[in-house]
Order: C-alpha cells, then structure tokens, then sequence
C-alpha cells in the first residue's frame, strides 16, 4: 500500500481520509485493514495479505532515462516488499499496464524481462491483469502473500502499530544506497554497482518471514526514508523513537563516494526496501542469531511526549540533528 | 480480467502475449491462471479468485460527462462481474485512484460514495488501495472473492473453456439495456431509468454461485457484448456457437424506445454485466428450478466447424445475420 519515493504527506491525508470515509470492512476474516503494508484476511489455515502500488511515468520514474527491464522489476519489487514487511511469502500478483498509443512492443517485452526476473528469484508469479490505453504509461500491481500458522508459533502478520516503549528499532539491511543511485541518474552519471538496488531493489523476502518467526511484531518497508517511515510507526503506534545516526548501517562506498551526502540520503532517501522493525531486546537477539540478513540496532522505542514530533535523530555527541521530514509530495506538485 | 467497452481484439492479443510469454505460475495451489475472468488458487477450504479491471478517463468513461458517484460504482461492478462470472462471491477489494492535479476533494468524495454504496449492496468493501498523481483520472481495482468448497458439491470455478458441443447457451438477465444508455448519453438525451443499468450496472452476485452450484461449468460476464464474450467462449473452449435473435431477452422498453437499434444494441452493445453460460440441457433445467434471476436459453454450442467464424447468429426465418465482430478497441485507437 505504499508507493515509492519520499515524504508523500499529501497522499497520507488522502489515504487516511479514504479509509475515515469508506465503510469500515465487515468481513469476520479481517485481520489487517486500511492503513498498514497489506491488508490481510484470514482464509483457512493461511492468514492472506494484499497491497497494491502503482508505479506512473513523470511521477514514479522518467520514460526518457528508465530502464524497462529494472521498471518491470521494481514494479514487482515494491508490492514484495510490502509482503515482506508484514513477515508474509508472496503467493501471486496482477498486474496492469497503461500503454500510452505508439508504446513500443520491445520496451513492452522489456518490462516483461524485468517482470519475469525477479518473480522467478522471489516469488509472486503473474496469474493475471489487464491493458488499458493510457495518456502516460503506468504500471499498476496487486499482489498477494501469504502466512502458514500451522508452520510457526507466530502467525500474527508484522504491523505498524505494535511497536511499544522500550523496544530496540533495527533494520534488516542497510540504507542509504538507492537514494544515492537516484543522485548519479540525477546527475547523469552511470550508477555504481552498489547503488544498483535504486533501480533493481532487493525487498526482505527472507527477512521478512523470519522476523515474524523470531517474534517481532512491528515492521514497514523502507519506502519514504528512514526518518519518514519511523514517523509513520511511531504515528500509528503513539510512541516516540530515537535514532543514533552512528549506527545506521550504510554502505562503506557511499561514505567514501558520497561523504557530505551519505547522512541525508540514510535518513531521508527511501527506496531502500530493506526492513525496520521493533521488538524487545530478548526478541532482537533470538532473530539476529537465526536470520542470514544483517540486523543492526539504530535506537529505541520511547512513549510519546509530543503532539508534533516523534521522532529524533541523534549525532555521536548527543545532539539532535533530525532533519525536516517534509519535502517531496507527488500529490502536491 | 475484463476491461469494459466491446470488442477489444488488440487487447486481448496483448493479454494472450502476456500469457504467453511470462513464465507460467508455479503453484501447486493454481486452479486457473492468465485468460479467464479470474485467476483462482486454493487456500485451505477456500478457492480464492482475483481479478482486476481499470477505468481511464478519455477511454471508458468522460469527465464532461461522467456521474462521480456512477463512476465509483462501475468501477467496483465490473470487478465484481468477474467473480461473479467464475461462480464465487466478493471477499474485498483494493482501490488505486490515479488523480490529475487539481482534481476536486467533491469528485473524489463522490467517487467514494458510489463505492460505499455497491459494495454496501453487493460486498467486497475496501480493504487498501494507492493514490498516485496521473496525467488523467483512472481508477484500477483488484478484486478478490472466494468459493467454499464445504458449502457445494459444485466448488471448481465457472470457466470461459468449458462448453462443450451440445450444450444450450443461456443469459442469467436481459441485455441491449446499457448499450441503449450509451446511445442516450451520446446522444445528449437523459438515460431513462430502465437504461440505468449503463451507469450502475448490478453484475450477477447471486446468479453466479447459483448457476456454479447447479452444475453449470462455463460462463463469462457479458462486457464486450454478447456475439464478442460468446466469441470468447468459443474460442476457450474450441466449439462454435449459435443464437437465436427471436430468442434474446431485451428489455420491452428498449424494443418500443429503439425498434431499428435494439438488435444491433443486444448483440454487441456489451456492457451488461450478466451472465452468459454454457450447459447440458438437465443442468439448465435444474438452474431454472433454483435460481431467483430469469434464466433464457439463446442458443446451442456445437462442434467448431472453422477457424474463422465460432458465432453465427439466426433469425427466426433461420436466415444468418451474425454482425461482424470487430469494431472498435481502446487500444488501437
């Protein structure tokens, strides 16, 4: 249910008020509704989840630069990782194209390329969609993942809001790489190999699961940046939470390419699609012990003190260095 | 999996190219893939089926002219047209409105009332969705319902592959009713309410489980209009098709508004959202017996005879009048 890029406050209003202005469901299954990663529904021994994220031509990518292969995979990409993040597996996915008239039949095999690539590494197979004619391409995906309770002690799927004073905050993954890769495009400079998650993301589909195995209860993609997808946990759970920007797990080449950038595209450039999560600290030991991803601690979870901030970044020194997390809205422009 | 508006030849090459050339799903749970109304899948008890349908602005409907409220409503039914068409019932649905800048918070609201409203009628409420910024309105809707095989010794989906040479091919309601109102809105006309059927379309929610727990194995939900969708089965299934005209159950006002369109507006105004199926005669019989909507047999299936035409059309003195299927198609324009 979350659409890439940064700070998307315009859109969050809107969501919030779709789901204030639609009839709450009335389905006896509902285990997740409006608001989260996915929504999920019990359905026999599964607990299904369901997200949705469109990606549009001059407002999610630039049909002049975009590479079809890596737009077909990221449009996959970024619904996966909505599944990761509530500890699901992908089951299947739909997807629907918006072909502007004269699209070219071989970028059209491209996407499909891409398309085909990162199911057959992670799963979520297409079983159907629908072509419309469209004015800008568009690439819209519903997929669909999936919780076994009969195979694990914790079938509740991950959520926003159950984080809880006290809890460690951790990532499965570093930070700080795709926001770099959108910088050298911007630039018009060729993306390193290390920032090549910007165009091909790698969301937690291991992770995910095996954080909800381990016990954690609280999750979301990294979709918005670190700063702003904190925000959203902390808003939906009513807490507060401290970041330690010495922790912060970022990739040794961006603090040697990008040294004045490195801090601001950890907290705030998104689209890294790896995992933040909160859990008590016994939980935190037993999931780093069994996941292959690299967990790492960047702060805590504390109850709420203010109305309007609630969540604070701190340098090596103690200060508080938390950056604006207003900026881009697609919504708004 | 449909899309509204009749004849879409260059679509359904595209689809039939997307099937065939992403890899077929690996799932050992899969019932039917890319090509039906829906995909379907097994979940413990349950098969569940997906579908997904978009409406852009300039394609299927007009924001000159378009009813905001109608517009919400459509968007859902013709979603729920497809469950209903593979015999299951609505579990929920995930909205993703594409807005162009400007777009007003009354048209949005609008748009949300008349989605209350279906799915406060016929099920399926909202469980997610994405709001994106588009060059043009578009709404895409995934929509997922389900079957319990506890409840039915009928529990395998309805599927446009399964008529077979002796069946009689029946209409769960009447049809020419949306095509009429289409006239009635090109033309400047208000819609008469017995033609309000075009803009809330009321798709076969009870007709089709009933039809599938009566025996009924084939069916599809009339979008394209009538010689298209039977065209449609016929090439699924590989048999050929013949209709009555005398036979067709069109509404009386529609045969006294418009007597030199009606014929034309039966057999391919589309847009009608019943149901079209396919039987052995004792399964019809037993249909009729059980089911509160008016069933009609149109027609017989039997051995495909060409490759080139599957759909003739006959008068009542048995003279052929089958119209030519092709017509217009949103993506080649």
């Amino acid at each position: 249910m979350t659409t890439p890029h940064s700070q998307r406050q315009g859109e969050f209003a809107l969501i919030d008020e779709l789901a204030a202005r639609l009839k709450p469901a009335n389905l006896s299954d509902l285990i997740v509704g409006i608001g989260d990663d996915c929504s999920a529904i019990r359905r026999g021994p599964f607990i299904d989840v369901y997200t949705t994220d469109t990606l549009v031509d001059g407002v999610h990518f630039l049909s002049e630069t975009v590479d079809w292969e890596d737009l077909g995979w990221k449009s996959i990409a970024v619904n996966l990782s909505d599944i990761a993040a509530m500890g699901a597996k992908p089951l299947h996915t739909l997807v629907t194209l918006g072909i502007p008239a004269g699209f070219s039949a071989n970028r059209l095999n491209s996407i499909y390329t891409g398309i085909d690539a990162i199911t057959s590494k992670l799963g979520g197979p297409v079983t159907g969609g629908d072509i419309v004619r469209a004015e800008k391409l568009f690439i819209s995906v519903a997929a669909v993942g999936t919780i076994d309770t009969r195979l694990t002690e914790h079938p509740h799927p991950m959520l926003r809001s159950s984080a809880i004073p006290g809890d460690v905050i951790g990532l499965a993954g570093s930070i700080g790489a795709s926001g770099a890769g959108l910088e050298f495009i911007k630039g018009g400079k060729p993306v390193p190999e290390w920032a090549q998650v910007h165009n091909r993301p790698i969301p937690g589909m291991d992770a995910g699961p095996a954080l909800r195995n381990a016990g954690v209860r609280c999750a979301i993609d990294i979709s918005d940046g670190l700063v702003a997808d904190l925000a959203h946990i902390c808003e939906r759970s009513n807490v507060a939470a401290t970041v330690e920007l010495e922790s912060l797990p970022v990739p040794a080449e961006l603090l040697l390419t990008l040294p004045d950038e490195w801090q601001r595209l950890a907290l705030t450039g998104g689209e890294d699609y790896v995992l933040l999560f909160t859990c008590p600290e016994d939980v935190f030991s037993s999931a780093e012990s069994t996941l292959e991803t690299t967990l790492t601690r960047i702060g805590w979870v504390s109850e709420r003190a203010s109305a309007e901030r609630n969540v604070t970044v701190v340098d090596a020194a103690g200060d508080d260095i938390t950056p604006a997390q207003g900026g881009w809205d697609h919504l708004s422009e």
